[in-house]
């Protein structure tokens, strides 16, 4: 879930409420406040505790919470495990650690410490572009350990580590939940097996991702691709021109909220641009029918190659990296 | 295809022919020498065209050849082109550009000047871990200019990604082919509307992937995905602790085939390691009742744990890079 | 600079003073803390401060203080560059954005809008294996429209890449100071034009990382090289084996600190790696005659090799990249 | 050494001695064929010995020869050698094998395997950017184990590295050599004790590398790294906007030498684009006072920015690698 600001930079909360009953209309199966899309790290601890608390008073049990709780150490995760069971939460879901970037050993002995103490059902968040990875074996060990570890969250994208995952995991806890936090590739992960999903994308087409849920899970996959290849076009045009998570922002904006501008300051050539990016993105979601075309109209859409020039670019920068005595 | 060698290091034209019959009999739908699998980089220009020549004979037509075309520059691949369309293969593959790893523009400047000049159809092929990456925009831009590129195999297995090249060709391209060579995920990509694969496991397994293929073109995914799992478990067996491709030799031997050393030395321990693996993939085999399991019997296997190392030393690497002054 | 906690894992005030004034005592010409290697992101917002304050108080004067400022958003991180302000620090040092990792223009703007209203001087601190990399031009832009930007410390240990922003800004300004975090390559840096360094070693052997300071600004070379190669041996030993920073805080441990367990838990299995390592550590220590040998006696030493693995591992990794479909 | 080819894309042999000749008379200490900026990939196995066999002729041992012997397999490597042997060559350089990329112990069977049978010293080249890495526990097997092993050419750039290779293979082999392929840095690599370079920029400024050879040996450092800022400089600009070697074919075309299309196509873009970058390497040489400027003058540069640029991008890229499944 995005947090709405308000002029200050200050967290709205007329507006956080608003969002929140809309998404639950809409048809989400739970809301997840304080992940990367709510931009957790840019909040302080005590407003991290205001959305919690903000988003499961407004719920009011429609659907069950997920909070990120990952804290500066486990003694402060653990106080705001705390704070969230008396909310009401159903579980947190927890980081691994970044900026120092862990060994599986250590990033185990973090899991452990907090399973071990934590007042509510904990699920692992995996989301290896932003922080310490948690391999397969770390996850065996500790859904074989620990009851209070229930399920995992991978952002990843990769089907064979799903697989992977799974395969190691289902034999000894068959109750796990695995969900993905990469849309883009949904449906097939729900064919492979995969729970559900804890996506972004539902900020701003929260009727679509459910809908590649319905049809997959009632084994629909023809229809269920035709929606997969135009959120896969939907995503690739929220996140890859701008800044994660401002596209999701931008887009959801023109489902009716205000976000306000985030914290991470932005230039004023940002700002120009992403009036025009966000023109793209009123364009598709125009094609969903969720939204209003701009009055300019919209353009025929080439397939968006900002994503395919990055593959090009892994290569060149393989280059750099071998070439500055990297390997 | 694998390439037997005998105890000189020779091309065992005998046991080739043997392998050939052997995969048709199996039910592959057709062939594929010189591809990475069969380490066209360690044979000579003179070597690589025999392997075609006695392939296409021993074939005879039973099934299409697709010859791995890729030479030490334009001028020497036209020339293999021109050998392999007079041995009547069907169609071409050519990797892009190794060693040197080059831009996008650069990468369609060297298959645009093939394609102008080739007599035969030619299938790009994307294997971005060895050789220069070919990104979408190209393969469109290929695709849209000439009619004798008529398809890819692509190795990456990103489902997004062949979810993009497939969105980017096939409005202007309907016959363009879309093959994929990562078969750890091979049951999703035909779901998502793959044409095939090419795949190192049909070395070892033959009828296993064909399987695969005939339950996911008949739509019966949770057959298709109880047999993927296992593909996937053989698969990370043959590729992890050995260095490629020769777990998917030591997998094939167990067939009934001898392909020899190969020609990248190996230390004494390497071949003493050589022989503890292939006992696994023994008795992955023997699980597929494909092979018998050996004298000493299986061990029960836990879910081999070399692939998610991996993502763990991914991120302990990324701080060497970092560390290295890279980025 | 590391920061002791108490058994309870709380700040030890007591021991940190007496840190401080040992690190003084041995020739250091400035502290640095919350940086890395004071682990800044497992502490709270009011630790980040009582340290500051406790290593300024401390310090009283003796040598000018570089205090890590970087806080949630740019809000908090000026609120706490005022109160550095007050406790007299000399200037603060600003990590880029971590967690997220942003492109150039972003962090441009996120600099830019600290540097118009911080109280402070600010030195840039690009650290890529923990945060966004902050490119030449973004620090010629930042040095030319900022004068509140004194300096960067960069811990990339690149050399080229030093020479690059050396040659970018000096021209416009002579004044910005270029310190180096990667010890392993002091000396070079030092003869290239690098104006100092802020690292971690110090915090074991300030007395050594002073010498190899003074020696190359008289330009003894041979002689700076001979300890930069023991340097060399003895950071590779902290580094490596261990989670950053903890082989340093294990080092500094033989110079007579307590440090405390450290905030990220450990297995007992770790905890057992850990005494192994440090005896190493130890002998190193004797070596420099800084510390008595362990009792058991020291083996001779073959070079340690971790390092050199990661460089296969590298490719290795690659292959893994590459292999899921990244390129 | 760059291979200049005639209007048929074929060996211009006339041209080669003329280059071998001029570049003798400016001071190089050696010559060396069938490296990577001879692109001895693009040739034919055939024309690999045409090439030495001409350069060795016209040397007529005024300089020795250090011969890439690289070829498809142990095999025709060794007859390489063997020819080479025969040409007077003093020693042969291999580099690691490419395309596959292999475990330290792969490498090492291949370069014990040819170190057991050279007629000709052999010299390790490390190039990681293109081929599988050589550690040092690698390089200290095969120095400790192989007399005609003689030394290393390392092209990664990074100080720590060769530091580490030099204090791991010194104290066994202290005739072996330590060769930087890495220019941008090599007055600081002659500091720490390499003990030379071979290096693509010496083919358009022999004088200069050899300037910076002279000044370093002669303990001058200030004066050289006055000409390696400046070398740095150049080497960027061949460097980074080119496809590799054609930025220091173009500038050895400004020292009076025609070399031909090379063998990798460009489109029309490309050679536009060629010839606007080649006029700013004609103002750096201008600078050099080696050529004379363009007759349309030279704008003043801003330092050459693409290479910071990937900095950034390398940031970006790791992004698009985490997302598509890889950590």
């Amino acid at each position: 879930m995005l947090v709405p600001l308000d002029e200050q930079g200050q967290i709205n909360e007329a507006e956080l409420r608003r969002f929140v009953s809309w998404l639950i209309d809409r048809g989400v199966h739970g809301l997840y406040p304080n992940g990367s899309t709510g931009e957790f790290t840019r909040f302080t601890a005590e407003e991290r505790r205001r959305i919690v608390q903000v988003v499961a008073d407004q719920a009011g049990g429609r659907v069950p919470i997920l909070a990120g709780a990952a804290e500066a150490n486990v003694k402060e995760t653990l106080g705001a495990c705390e704070a969230y069971a008396k909310m009401g939460v159903r579980a947190v879901a927890i980081v691994s650690p970044f900026y120092y970037k862990l060994a599986a050993e250590s990033v185990y002995a973090y899991f452990a410490e907090i399973a071990r103490h934590t007042p509510l059902d904990v699920t692992l968040y995996n989301i290896p572009m932003f922080a310490s990875p948690i391999d397969v074996p770390t996850i065996r060990r500790l859904a074989a350990e620990f009851p209070r570890v229930i399920g995992i969250k991978d952002s990843s994208g990769d089907l064979a580590f799903m697989m992977r995952m799974m395969a190691a995991v289902r034999p000894i806890r068959p109750d796990f939940s695995f969900l993905t936090g990469w849309e883009a590739v949904l449906v097939p992960m729900l064919m492979i097996g995969c729970d559900g999903g804890t996506n972004a994308s539902s900020n701003a087409v929260p009727e679509v991702t459910r809908r590649l849920y319905d049809l997959s899970r009632a084994g629909k996959y023809d229809e269920a691709m035709k929606w997969q290849f135009r959120i896969l076009e939907l995503f690739d045009a929220m996140l890859n021109p701008f800044e994660f998570p401002d596209g999701f922002r931008a887009a959801a904006e023109f489902r009716g909220f205000r976000f306000g501008r985030g914290r991470q300051p932005q230039t004023s050539a940002q700002r120009t641009d992403r009036t025009a990016l966000a023109s793209v993105l009123q364009c598709i979601l125009a094609d969903f029918e969720l939204v209003d075309p701009p009055a300019a109209g919209c353009a025929p859409r080439v397939r968006e190659i900002g994503h395919d020039k990055v593959e090009q670019v892994v290569f060149e920068v393989m280059h750099e990296l071998e070439k500055r005595g990297v390997f």
